[in-house]
């Protein structure tokens, strides 16, 4: 009996692989730099060099690390590259990825506070200390009527904020007898598409999101707002939901949160707010101005998984009336039953999130804010901004560039003044290259490429560099 | 400049901390078994252990993890203690852990193909790979009309199930216009709760969720499904969806997926099949009947998260049409754009789930599979419901016990002859002892204990032990 195979990695070889991996990680930061950014496979090539059989039989774990080097990294956009400029960042460190490896190791469920209690109550509180560090209103706090949580990603925050809305619009008939009413929504043509698939997944319906027009830094109009609600209600419908962005994915516009909060307060409708990457910017209090009219909202996300050091998925979301939410998204079996539940002296965060199971993702970010201290963060939120403001100065300085907008923060939307056709190829050759990775859109419906600053280990020479590479190839490519 | 504070944690601190943290993972399932199983600590007591606000200077790790062990581990009820007999499991594995490792140190987003293809490659690639170890219906893999895709929960796939009947029963006039039509759904009263948050979400409305009557053995009646069907077509809804369990959460009660199924093509419903725990069972072909019927699904979803050693989250969610989940979810901004989409060579699972975003889950489930082997994972399954089974003889020869119900796998259900309160007394005096940790459930009206045997760790003697103190704190409160 003794002697039977037990299959199960030992605590001792647990040390050694664990330690091996912890090295192959040390490694790969060592040398991320020098990989090509954008993955250079062709479609089905990682999955060429897999087997098409799974083992019978366990495996050394050398060799699955062995296969994660030589199999696996050549299929990787490596997204921790200092070198990575595309989309917005999902930037990580070395605290953020030691305190979810404690999180996998507890593996712990946090759907209810009984289920594991320090889970659900190091959640509240980082969300406690994050609204502290931005100086968010009290309101979003656990101490007053709201607080905070951590969801899986902005969509999903977004999704809850729209069913709390629904819900209060409805006083809970869409819960109960599903979505009759004809609810209508409101956010900018240059929202992110999570409004528009929250809207969907709600039984709102897409055509009954409005997306209203943006002025020319692309920033959400409230006199069409406000015109809009006034013609929806006139034809029967109603207006219940409201999003605002601060820092669009196009270009990272900040809508005009005062004035559609007081819109929305106004007209009864529930303001969410998105401030999916430029939230972090928040930590430095000369840029907390993108927190302006956040008194007016009802709920507020951002996404430490993107630009503050602490690996997806982590997105912070803030509700100043957390009834509201629970009532909407509750709730109770039999076998979920418990004391603590049942007295109401506690957080169950199944009823603040889509899913049931969660993991223990608070304590990634409380491993960030300790190791980083406000100090840290601040530092390197400041550094990117100032070089992605240094990057828009020497886009101005080139007369073949333009800059297609004054950038905020961190993201830079730029183009040739060559032409879509000329963006195009610029941005293909130099992501092919794979000494940078950036992304496009369309502003102003012209192809505009974008350059953001917010990878963990970026330093100015990237970005001089990342310049330089710019520049040359534009000119390799205008000689033909 | 070169001085310059980088606040960062370089390479070779990473190396030593990240040691540290394996160590403390290594240290922590060494003594897991001797740590109270159900945390003690009272509301609030995590919180007043904590400081009110964030450092503004960062503090060295070593700090940080002895909070952990000192501060946080009072609050965790341990899910990875061999003693964990409670809910369903949620376990954890050594390869596991350091497959999410990896994951965690690239930090890529697998939102689309072209972000890291291997992060998409290898998830399609070991679902079928999964496919093949249950002998799952061909049409579920990629290879065919389907495919597999890692979602956080079973509750996430059970509602992108409905989203995507919904689309179907109404030729996506949902997704455009708002969920207009009396959709009516079907699940047993013994269905998770997941069914009806995602009726609620989806717009459906939970009472157009039939809650359909069980058998004796708490599996939903085929002739009663049928029967209420019919009864909605004459009133004039229109029935579109189904949900089957295999394996309930409060017995493991199996529906009978063949006949539900049968009726469902007939009727042109999309038969969702949810097997959350009890999946996995059908690694082994003389548990494989678990699978009876899944030819008629549409769906299927099962969580290698709770007994396949691969730790949250990781729910295995296979599709037999993906173009219908697909065209459900799918969205497409301007910043997401790119050739290997345009083409329709590849899949990107931002539109096979919730959220945008998404890390690279496949690896943790991939790192198992190879440690383990498909023979590794068998023998555990086997030995689980082994000791389950023996459990439940044991309660069957005790005349103070009795089974509410046959154990069809490794969840026994069983109560004490003494009624109700005895049952309630006697579960919170043994969970309040910290030695094992097990919850309850109401079945034939009574209160019910739960006992689930799936924790990677749990062998003969813990389930021995466990009964020998039931046994002997039964005694002791009847004597009062």
């Amino acid at each position: 009996m003794s002697e039977e195979k037990t299959y199960h990695m030992s605590p001792a070889e647990f040390r050694r692989f664990g330690y091996a991996a912890i090295d192959w990680i040390a490694d790969y930061y060592e040398r991320v730099e020098s990989l090509p950014v954008l993955s250079p496979v062709k479609p089905g090539d990682t999955r060429a060099a897999l087997p098409a059989h799974p083992p019978q039989q366990g495996e050394p774990f050398d060799a699955v690390l062995r296969d994660v080097s030589e199999r696996i990294l050549p299929g990787i956009t490596h997204w921790q590259s200092p070198n990575f400029f595309a989309y917005f960042p999902a930037n990580a460190s070395g605290p953020s990825i030691l305190g979810d490896l404690i999180s996998s190791g507890l593996g712990v469920q946090g759907m209810l506070w009984a289920t594991s209690p320090a889970c659900t109550e190091l959640e509240t509180h980082v969300l406690d200390w994050v609204a502290q560090m931005l100086d968010l209103p009290p309101r979003f706090r656990s101490t007053g009527t709201g607080g905070g949580v951590i969801e899986d990603s902005a969509s999903s925050a977004a999704l809850c904020a729209l069913l709390a809305a629904r819900e209060r619009a409805t006083g809970l008939a869409s819960n109960a007898r599903g979505c009759r009413e004809r609810l209508t929504a409101y956010t900018s043509s240059q929202a992110h598409s999570s409004i528009e698939k929250g809207a969907k997944i709600a039984g709102i319906g897409r055509e009954n999101l409005r997306l209203i027009d943006v002025d020319a830094n692309f920033a959400l109009r409230p006199d069409l707002l406000a015109q809009r609600i006034n013609e929806d209600r006139q034809a029967g419908c109603v207006p219940f939901f409201a999003a605002a962005t601060v820092g669009t994915t196009s270009s990272n516009a900040i809508d005009p949160v005062p004035e559609i909060g007081r819109i929305c307060r106004e007209q009864g409708l529930w303001l969410h707010v998105d401030g999916a990457m430029a939230g972090t910017a928040a930590l430095c209090p000369e840029f907390r101005h993108v927190q302006a009219g956040l008194e007016f909202a009802d709920s507020y996300c951002f996404n430490p998984h993107k630009w503050m050091f602490t690996n997806f998925d982590c997105d912070c979301f803030f509700v100043a009336d957390r009834a509201a939410l629970i009532q909407a998204l509750s709730i109770l079996p039999e076998y979920l039953r418990n004391q603590a539940t049942e007295t109401g002296a506690v957080i169950d965060y199944r009823d603040w999130q889509i899913p049931l199971g969660r993991r223990f993702r608070a304590l990634k970010l409380w491993f960030v804010i300790r190791h980083y201290g406000v100090e840290g963060l601040q530092h390197h939120v400041r550094r990117h901004v100032a070089l992605a403001q240094e990057f828009a100065g020497w886009v101005r300085l080139d007369p073949d560039f333009e800059l297609a907008v004054l950038p905020p923060l961190n993201l830079v939307c730029f183009r040739h003044r060559g032409g879509d056709g000329f963006n195009q190829a610029l941005m293909d050759r130099l992501n092919a290259s794979g000494a940078l990775f950036f992304t496009h859109t369309r502003l102003q419906d012209r192809l505009t490429l974008r350059f953001c600053v917010g990878q963990t280990h970026t330093e100015r020479r990237h970005v001089e560099q990342a310049w330089r590479r710019i520049r040359q190839t534009a000119a390799e490519l205008a000689r033909g």
